[in-house]
């Protein structure tokens, strides 16, 4: 089974690099960027085709290694 | 409008982080991980209501900063 885990930034969380991206769009010459937040995605490849389980263990994957959950969300999509 | 930019590494390329992440994902008891690659989300904010004119930017920015379109796919959401 395939899953993506998307992790971004909370509200309100200062995001340098996404700012030093959107300096870097401006400075190219494109206009009308009102803002830019970078976030990280895991494309992650389970074996088991138990949905409820695999959305469980990737849940506890996103608490204990792959987010920080004081600064960041994490959105889980398995298809 | 708002845009998510997802650039994930092509088949083939290698992924040493990703495979930094698996060997962790198992040292911490998460058996059943076949594989993990990741990408980096980009959360772009756009003026103007014009989707055309706001996906050829995209695929613009893309082309030239977010992405190293050699190693790397990208994949344009708009909202």
């Amino acid at each position: 089974m395939k899953a993506r885990v998307t992790v971004t930034l909370k509200n309100g969380v200062l995001d340098p690099q996404g700012k030093a991206i959107e300096g870097a769009l401006g400075a190219l010459g494109f206009g009308g960027v009102g803002g830019v937040r970078q976030g990280k995605v895991f494309d992650i490849e389970l074996e088991g085709a138990d949905k409820e389980k695999a959305r469980a263990d990737l849940e506890a994957m996103c608490e204990k290694l792959l987010a920080n959950t004081v600064i960041e969300n994490y959105a889980i999509e398995l298809s």
